[in-house]
């Protein structure tokens, strides 16, 4: 198997499993308990939250443990509503974000918020100018991504970031593509609240935090026993959280190199693809755009058909929407970049990681080439 | 090491380990992929699905996945007040409930809702005369836990849900401390929502589940890309998922009668600290309650300190709030019980499981006196 839709989510380090297997098997006291062998378990928590800090160059009570990105998109996004109510209700964000911020944004439309999406050039990045104009005085939340996770395009979080600082609005950003794959300057960028996912960096499902600027305040989303210093509750995932450190740990020791490595592999990758298939071209930026991330049209032919047929080629990719291609729907990505019905059907997205290799890549031109023709034959 | 603090969390299962292991490993394809490898992870998860509505009776698509007990019970109780907003702002709880069912009530005390918390009596049973008052017509939903996690009175849900069906109010029950545990009849019961926490039944910790009977409307606290049929979103934690179903398939192949032995272990416990050491005795119905826990209070020891001294002899305990023993403060359980501050300050919680015996159960009580004995003489 050739799996080409890391985007989606990652194969797992060997020594991610290794610690938490140890953890399942050995260590499975309270966090919250008194005795000796809870205090290891929050020994263990804390050491996970000092490894992640240092990633981000944070301080670790900035960081705070959830389920996972849309989680923590989720609750950066409704405790911020809910806690600047007395400031206002009106909420930026971008016509391309993943689905567990527009939802939530939705959500709160229900209640009452407002909402102002944002829209994004045909490269999939968000038009500054017209957010700055958005910026009202009863704004509260600024909310735009780091890296889109259909087409790979960069926002400018460092421009972006000053606006919202100089208009006193708060900025989050769905970190969930970015994290452990370019670096992230939190103050540099003046970021109050980054989302992120451990499975999208060969960690765990299930898992994934949100960094809080401290002096940030938020009402927390799950309430309970008070763990992570009452901002989040419910027993902590020790587990997934020493195995989601691990895994952060490991991209950030060589992640310059890596991501180095993985951009080439997309060259030679869309190279090929270019070279052998007619009628097939790239979406968004592809020279600044993220380097793990491939989105291509390849005209005429169906996507979900081509992503099944590559299945069963042993190729894993992805088409559409990517967390949940069993939503068979436009991809509103595609739409607000100006994209027509026809190519946003006709698109697919190969997403690379740091254990593909070369072999790989150029086995996938080949299996592509054939499937594609064989599809356009057929139909 | 001796563990008696299961109500706090459990060791996992050999079996349970096993297969998340294995899946770490192998099966990392994203269950919303539509290639095989995807569809192998969402078979897991079906399947996973199917084990656990069998243990209650239940359809499948009832059963719907959480990062614990903790979400499922903010998500109960939110999601039913924002659905039913139109119908009324009025909920009822006990004042003996976990601290997520209490913090999600007072939460929404702050957005407008009203509560109103119900007596128990000095065994720590809901008065059901109250609560049957405390009905209005904006009363949209009533919450009482299934078993106590503090001393294990267990609730008479099957009056409260009868109740609650014949005022037509929803019936949610947190059945953390009860799944696995005690039979639990969800149709006969008349129970809506009940909330379930993998970590309490030798299962993973950061996972769990909320059953919502067909036809109940409640709206999602996590929105995004409409996994879980649109109810929960999030790339779901299969690893997790799977674990959980695992580790529940065990505790319901051989319930009763594990249940008759822990409860058999407990008489021993209780009988043997009983002789051994002066000024004991339970909180609680000792014989109605729960077959794993023991709640007892010993006259003129400082709980804190108890817990400690046994820890430091390899034997785990709680001290007051279960879950979250770091917070020593006195236990609102104890305190709706009509027990006093002195007494309250007295007791610890000793909590057993399927993989304590009888050799264990002795040491422990020898361990005790010991030290009952040592802190008495140095107070």
């Amino acid at each position: 198997m050739i799996y080409l839709d890391n985007a989606a989510t990652t194969r797992m380090t060997n020594n991610a499993i290794r610690q938490m297997y140890k953890i399942m098997n050995e260590d499975y006291g309270n966090p919250s308990s008194i005795y000796e062998y809870g205090i290891a378990s929050r020994g263990r928590i804390e050491n996970a939250r000092n490894v992640i800090a240092s990633t981000l160059q944070v301080l670790p009570e900035e960081i705070y443990f959830t389920s996972g990105g849309t989680e923590a998109n989720n609750w950066a996004i409704v405790g911020t509503a809910f806690s600047k109510r007395d400031k206002g209700s009106h909420i930026i964000t971008s016509r391309v974000e993943h689905k567990s911020v527009i939802k939530t944004c939705e959500f709160l439309e229900r209640l009452g918020y407002e909402i102002s999406y944002i829209d994004v050039n045909e490269a999939g990045v968000i038009d500054v100018g017209q957010l700055e104009k958005a910026i009202r005085p009863d704004t509260i939340l600024i909310s735009v991504m780091c890296i889109n996770n259909e087409v790979g395009s960069v926002m400018p979080l460092k421009e972006i970031g000053e606006l919202a600082a100089s208009r006193n609005v708060l900025f989050h950003t769905d970190a969930v593509q970015a994290y452990g794959h370019i670096p992230i300057e939190c103050h540099e960028w003046h970021i109050d609240m980054l989302s992120v996912s451990a499975h999208k960096f060969h960690g765990p499902k299930g898992v994934g935090f949100l960094y809080i600027r401290n002096g940030t305040n938020i009402y927390p989303l799950i309430n309970g026993g008070n763990q992570e210093r009452g901002m989040r509750s419910g027993t902590e995932n020790v587990a997934g959280i020493v195995g989601m450190a691990e895994a952060a740990r490991e991209m950030y020791e060589n992640m310059d190199e890596e991501m180095m490595k993985i951009k080439e592999l997309k060259n030679l990758l869309y190279r090929e693809l270019h070279n052998r298939v007619e009628g097939i071209h790239a979406h968004g930026d592809y020279i600044e755009g993220a380097s793990n991330i491939l989105s291509v049209v390849v005209d005429g032919v169906d996507a979900v058909c081509l992503v099944d047929s590559l299945g069963q080629n042993e190729v894993c990719v992805s088409a559409g929407s990517a967390c949940n291609s069993r939503e068979i729907q436009s991809s509103h990505v595609l739409k607000a970049m100006g994209v027509g019905e026809m190519a946003a059907r006709s698109t697919i997205r190969l997403s690379l990681s740091k254990y593909n290799n070369r072999e790989e890549i150029l086995k996938v031109a080949e299996i592509f080439e054939e499937t594609v023709n064989h599809l356009r034959e057929i139909y």
